[in-house]
């Protein structure tokens, strides 16, 4: 048995519920490694062995200490990679294909790349305050970050395309450099050579914050929904 | 911590993998009470109090103690409400209005009726072989039968819009006689007065059949997907 948790759903931040309901301590309970955001869409959030580390929109990279810090959104699981693969000439636009063999289209998996990447470019949201915006306002104006030539560790999770809503369907992945000075979510990386950690999971548990009376008064426009959350956290399928 | 566990996805059923995938044995470490079906949609699944029984599309009902029996989906969760909620002329088409203050919407929750129902109306699938067709032809030729005055208990879930796919958003219940005489999946139904039981779950488990290679190597018409799910398990809103 092996579980991919998270936290909150993008959905609600699509529905402007972006305050923080679950704490660090309470994530690493169900994880030592993942991806997600701070309260109020504060940065981008990857945790690698235990330890949390948050990209701020201003490009600096914080390591997260205090377990009483707040996520409104977060996906995580305990690494214990079912296949090790090597990648030649990787980039996100070709990733899908270089796994074909893996068949991950109905099945929820993490991946985890370790190595030299020749180009790294990120994006980091904007933390908001109340009353909060839709994600997707926030996701037309978010600062870019690039990288060259660039080591550190790619980490984040492939959803099925019937979980577009909770998540983001196709690959939703964030990176962290070995010297703690850059990282942010991936909107594209390449890399020559690389081992790729792959896990395939077979629980997919979505915690949702129900009693928080803002999320259970929440409406959400599902006609915007499925754009919305293509177009904000962008996963390559 | 309250959870609702599901084995299978309405839109594998949609995909036409209608395999049992997880044994009676299994579900029931899981849960004492829910829905489902059994392998090649043969029948509803009622489970009560840890007991499992099973309408066929004759009309008869089955109690199923072969702790091996396989089942392609099904919900169970471990019965304790958290709300018992007094109901009067109550409809399947009135159920969420009486359960608005319930704040439902965003939420995955279980309801439990016992008592006397002036009208129930249930339709049975009837049992496939392979080459499975897709639920939704199964479900344009279904047996449906009704009762007047009925005493037994329904069990069953309200979803989330955004997990239409997954599961069936809105309400999804099933019914089974105090006799064990008549059972099914509900199309309507009416009482004057019951006692609902009301459990909100902070944790939705989906879980995959990730070993089966019909079920890895599935492709989904995603156009016709959410139409299908609504016109073959309608759940009501």
């Amino acid at each position: 048995m092996s579980r991919l948790y998270q936290h909150g759903t993008l959905a609600m931040l699509m529905g402007k519920q972006m305050q923080g309901t679950i704490t660090v301590a309470e994530l690493r309970q169900q994880g030592d490694t993942g991806i997600g955001t701070l309260d109020g869409l504060d940065g981008e959030v990857i945790i690698l062995a235990g330890e949390v580390y948050q990209a701020q929109s201003d490009g600096q990279v914080n390591h997260i200490t205090d377990p009483d810090t707040l996520l409104p959104f977060a996906s995580v699981h305990f690494d214990a990679p079912t296949q090790k693969l090597p990648f030649s000439s990787v980039t996100f636009s070709n990733l899908s294909a270089q796994l074909k063999t893996a068949q991950l289209q109905q099945v929820f998996a993490a991946i985890k790349f370790h190595g030299d990447f020749s180009h790294m470019h990120v994006r980091i949201a904007p933390k908001q305050v109340p009353p909060y915006p839709s994600l997707l306002s926030v996701a037309e104006n978010q600062p870019e970050f690039e990288a060259e030539n660039i080591s550190g560790t790619v980490v984040g999770y492939f959803a099925p395309q019937i979980f577009n809503g909770p998540t983001a369907a196709g690959w939703h992945v964030h990176f962290l450099s070995d010297d703690r000075q850059f990282a942010g979510h991936i909107l594209d990386f390449s890399a020559e050579q690389v081992t790729g950690d792959l896990q395939i999971f077979d629980e997919f548990v979505q915690h949702l914050p129900i009693d928080n009376p803002d999320f259970r008064q929440m409406t959400l426009d599902f006609d915007g929904l499925i754009a919305g959350i293509e177009a904000s956290e962008g996963g390559r399928k």
